[in-house]
């Protein structure tokens, strides 16, 4: 095995991981071909930091075929016989992927800056990540896959609080475990509803009514909570299932033929760009849409126990609001005595140049929840209050109640991004993009419109108004990039995303807009 | 590291797994204390098969001290301070469990025959599912992981055929992949209403209206498919997010306070056990129940699109049906152009006596879709009529759709169920314990009341006037076992217990109802 001796990560693997490399065909063969080799060489080299995180990286996109190409598209007719595959974007080869760069089966490679929509935090194949997938505390917690509420390991909370729990928001000190976006945000919700049922009943100590529990299990209120709702935004997204979609407010293509329930919607405000040419219209609609949140609270006849919403709209098309909106937004919630759901699932982990993009609002007093997952690698709420902890056992429970596998990796991410100091990177790194952008836009009118987020760091948007031809054109020339609500162009790197990967970006978003 | 030398597995781990063990003191770390180290050895040793298939484990239950032990409760209070605690059952060390005993962190060694509630199909530490779990392809899975209906990798197609799809129930040749049991039964609902509605919009080419796509959004009809339901039946559990749980019949606790749809309910047959001396009246429970099922389906005022039905009700506390009560089912549910879901969340890959307890059945045609978790590891739903797709992409979508690292997994408790002829051999098991505990309750009268799940592997219980203090009981004579319902004493033993096993569980439960 080739070992290249330019810098690389600090942190070597362990020599029984490279040792195994060299010695067992298994392990080889995983990383015979393609970049993967480099990231373990660079990472064992033992010299500090360079400039560049991943230095086993191609210098540049290669584009070979058509995508799909002929291996793609073959593997693709065989997938199809058992497995949907109308809504594959391209095939990748995970073995040959590396760092911010893409592959597929016909060798094109790709600079990355969707991510897999927006979940993966540090890179394909990166090597600290690699080296705790295949720790014996990994396999342990693979193998071993408790339910996590009836038979906790031991060292769940340590666990918890080396990883999930050290990035936990300020003020929110408590964490229920999820798999995924959807059920972290159920299961918030679900807490929001039993939070305020129990407060409506007199406390903790009220028990249950005969009528409740007979109720209950008709699906009926009082004993089901028909009488309450989740307030959520126009344009919003918080997930596909039953609970999750009545508050997603996307596209119809998400909703249609699924019931759902009748909870109220507000507008979000609908910001023009830039921000500082339209101040006082922004700000008007900022103002609108807290009043018709307060109207909604006050007389929606089925009113909310909680608000959920986006620190950045992001499947609805990359849609801000300014921290004056979501202070109000929280000062309002706190005067109805109406919880405050913050959903950080594609905003939270550090894109946003912040850990937590809530953090960007200075809020007086922190949201009551915050849901997060897909760059977690796993999933759950965080809160604060103890009094959202339901007043029995087994009222918020299921079987698995997350994944400790993932758990264990959210935490090497969790070092990994503090380590390299990489959300302060991606603050950096994102005005270095904006700024070009701006300048992009400017030389070319009408194609990056309504460029926004600024100082958000790499999570940029702007849209484009033949926006589905771009992003295949994107491909062409060696970028793999994701859309989002009717015209935005999103851009949702990597947290290992450096200025020169912007450049090769901009470069590559010119040809698109040159080569109409 | 000794090295044991009685019979193991014959599928050796690979040398390089061996040695790493031999010379990191990371992975020796989890193996060096306990039974574990035994396993490998075992599975290294290359003697053929033993009679037991995990030769390293204990011989007995040791019970050391009370549950939870002191040290235990340390960790319970330190885990309290940020995770809810107050279902804990038992507090657990993996590093230390083997096989079929559950070790905690004061030394008590338990027979488990709860399993993780029914999700651990193959033992703690199985030596091949560790070697899974270390496998370049693993670390690969779990590092890289993918947007499944996005950018699936290049062998997705082979994972899913040669693991999830190589043990589809017959007839049902696709598969979605999902995480949980409550997002499998969701998604599957989700399939059932786009089904329904396409059927009833003339078929998959005609459009949706300006209304549809308008209502949709605001949550109302007709977009929202407020006029379908999911027909489910009393006491059963399908799941605890929103949309499952509204068929979940099982507790109030589980379901109050949270909103639900309105949604029927059917009786489930309640059978008088033994069955063979109440045939006649058996027969007329399961026949009224059908009828309900068809008033409902034919008059409800939400109709179904959908029913769904465990085939054995497991959270509900065992309630079984005769294989003709289901194929009156499947015969009703086409009879009126319904779906038929099967919930195999917990009696699936296995514990029955066959891989998926609907085999039992015969029936004609299969079901619409079978649903999986647990003991798989990884879940989602099968079908296998093409129309099930919807008809236009991102209308069955989510960003990860499953994990490819819990698929590969769940293809190596397939391989190694099959190899070991686990299913068969669980049947004989279930046989020996079931004919033990008809003489156990024969010579205890009350205590083993309606035994059942005779024919049905080791998914057998029986009720206990006194069953909360039963469990308890059960713990000090060494045994981990689950409740359901009422008052059911439920057995979920692995696909490993052995007679040997099921000796030490008879002579436990014996000591349980005469020290009372």
């Amino acid at each position: 095995m080739a070992i290249l001796r330019h810098g690389g990560a600090s942190q070597a693997l362990s020599a029984a991981t490279v040792r195994r490399l060299a010695t067992s065909p298994s392990a080889r063969q995983a990383f015979a071909q393609g970049p993967a080799r480099q990231a373990v060489a660079a990472a064992t080299s033992g010299a500090r930091m360079a400039s560049s995180y991943y230095k086993g990286e191609p210098d540049a996109p290669i584009v070979k075929t058509d995508i799909p190409g002929p291996k793609s598209q073959a593997n693709i007719t065989k997938l199809n016989e058992v497995f949907d595959t109308r809504s594959i974007n391209m095939l990748a080869d995970y073995t040959k992927s590396f760092g911010n760069y893409i592959v597929d089966p016909d060798g094109n490679t790709l600079l990355d800056v969707y991510a897999q929509i927006a979940s993966i935090p540090l890179g394909y194949n990166n090597p600290a990540l690699l080296k705790e997938a295949q720790s014996p505390e990994m396999a342990s917690a693979l193998v071993n896959r408790p339910a996590l509420g009836n038979f906790p390991s031991h060292d769940w909370a340590e666990i918890l609080e080396t990883g999930i729990l050290k990035v936990a928001p300020k003020g929110l000190n408590q964490v229920f475990t999820a798999m995924a976006g959807s059920d972290a945000n159920e299961t918030a919700y679900k807490a929001a509803f039993m939070y305020r049922r129990q407060r409506d009943r007199g406390g903790p100590a009220v028990e249950f009514t005969a009528e409740e529990l007979e109720s209950s299990m008709n699906n009926q209120a009082p004993g089901a909570a028909q009488q309450l709702s989740i307030l959520s935004f126009k344009t919003g997204f918080h997930g596909r299932l039953f609970g999750s979609l009545s508050t997603t407010r996307s596209k119809p293509i998400h909703k249609l033929d699924i019931p759902a329930f009748d909870w109220p919607q507000a507008t979000f405000p609908q910001l023009k760009y830039p921000l500082d040419q339209h101040a006082e219209e922004n700000a008007r609609a900022e103002a609108d849409s807290l009043a018709e949140v307060e109207r909604l609270i006050t007389s929606y006849h089925v009113p909310p126990c909680a608000v959920v919403v986006e620190p950045i709209q992001s499947e609805g098309g990359d849609n801000h609001a300014s921290p004056a909106f979501f202070r109000g937004l929280r000062a309002l919630t706190q005067k109805h005595g109406v919880l405050l759901i913050v959903d950080e699932v594609q905003t939270g982990v550090g894109a946003t140049g912040r850990f937590w993009a809530h953090e960007h609002w200075d809020l007086p007093s922190p949201p009551d929840m915050v849901t997060f997952s897909k760059k977690a690698q796993t999933a759950g709420y965080y809160f604060g209050d103890p009094a959202l902890r339901p007043n029995k056992p087994y009222r918020q429970f299921n079987t698995w109640m997350g994944d400790p596998a993932r758990a264990l990796l959210f935490r090497a991410i969790v070092r990994e991004t503090e380590r390299l100091d990489l959300v302060r990177r991606t603050a950096q790194v994102g005005d270095y993009l904006f700024a070009k952008l701006e300048a992009l836009a400017a030389k070319h009118p009408g194609q990056f419109e309504n460029l926004r987020g600024k100082g958000q760091g790499t999570f940029i948007a702007f849209d484009n108004p033949r926006r589905d031809d771009f992003l295949k054109k994107a491909k062409k020339f060696g970028v793999n990039i994701g859309g989002s609500g009717q015209s935005a162009v999103r851009l949702r790197p990597m947290l290992i995303f450096e200025e020169s990967h912007a450049d090769i970006l901009l470069e590559a978003l010119e040809k698109v807009v040159t080569t109409w």
